[in-house]
């Protein structure tokens, strides 16, 4: 599993006083760069090769401004070009949001999606959640 | 039904030339308003009454710059204090995403979630998809 | 003088119950869309020939969710290669806040500034503020 | 002087490969959080006490994804009821953004600026730039 800490914004917080949920999504995907660079570790976008095809937001607590937050990210399912990342938001020690995102190795040249490389698979199978997780 | 129109900002685009995909949760939530004016017809924050609980994005094609998408917001499934919100984004005569959310009428004094009174509810159901759809 | 209407999005606002301040960049650089159609009709990325060097933003009264904004865009001076671009944003009849950028006509191949053709000039003459502005 | 390290997030790149420049008013923002809280300790929205009146940023260099940018905040000036901020952002060596702000001691039951403290334009004051800066 990976973890990163991310310090919510003042402009991220709205009217009714705490992070908005749109945050979220926005740290899921800080969250998954050490995920990204397996795939692509230059981080460029001429090399870039993963989609975003889905992803799903619990809010299970308000995320308040002034208080890092913690995001805990580790792979739950990996099929031939695709995986699903699942991540976890905790804040003073409180679990505050769930994300599920389907990723998908992708050409954008032919615009179509590709087998993970074993290699590549070897290296996800090392941030596997834990089965009881 | 509720159709609402976007116009992508610059600023949404992201390194990989489209639209990120983090802006969809901000695009549906701006198209709900008029389903906010229902429980909330100021959508003032001292009397706002509902918070979201859950949502889902499903990307179904690249979103580009320059071009308005149009959002159509209808209701998929009442409960007693929650519903559930079903949001297709279409650009240039494409369908480009799919919008979940799970919404709950929420009292934000005592914090907890509240049965949404019969007339709201059937100002909700003159909104709810064709069972097609 | 260019017109531009803008929502002020829900995400927009801030836990002081007002749109931050930092949504202002957004939207100004939004209502000079039309202004880089001048330079860049189709607005793609590969003949992107502008470049934003310096701007400025003053906060003249608190903007609320729930109204339009309109933005009116003029050019206030115009050099070789580069232009001072004015914007006024205004919120049910009451001026809320001022812009001023300074855009380069740029090439992004050889990262430097170019002078801008006598047929671009002319175009944004006609988009200049008078005088008393 | 306070610094303050920023990530550039994905979503923060925009189509021409960089990081957008509205961006750098909300890390101007976070990196003045310490100066903030010489007036709000608790950083709570029901005793904030400041406004931002005005703000000028000046992009020196394009800046990158993937690696982290350092930005300096000191005071440079300080009046009755108002202070002046000047910021530097920096990345990988080289200075990228210059950012200048006027923050107004402010108060929002009467919505009227107030004189700054002795005790606060003390703890100002150890935050100036050198006169050489």
């Amino acid at each position: 599993m990976f973890t990163f800490k991310i310090e919510p914004r003042f402009s991220e917080t709205d009217a009714l006083g705490h992070i908005n949920n749109t945050s979220l999504p926005v740290w899921f995907e800080e969250a998954r760069t050490d995920l990204f660079r397996i795939f692509n570790p230059s981080l460029k976008r001429e090399t870039w090769n993963l989609i975003l095809k889905k992803y799903e937001v619990e809010m299970l607590n308000q995320i308040v401004h002034g208080k890092p937050v913690t995001i805990e990210t580790g792979i739950q399912r990996i099929g031939g070009s695709s995986f699903v990342v699942h991540q976890k938001a905790s804040q003073n020690g409180l679990d505050v949001a769930i994300g599920e995102s389907l990723m998908v190795y992708f050409d954008y040249k032919t615009l179509s999606p590709i087998q993970i490389p074993g290699e590549i698979k070897q290296r996800l199978l090392e941030h596997t959640l834990e089965p009881e997780a």
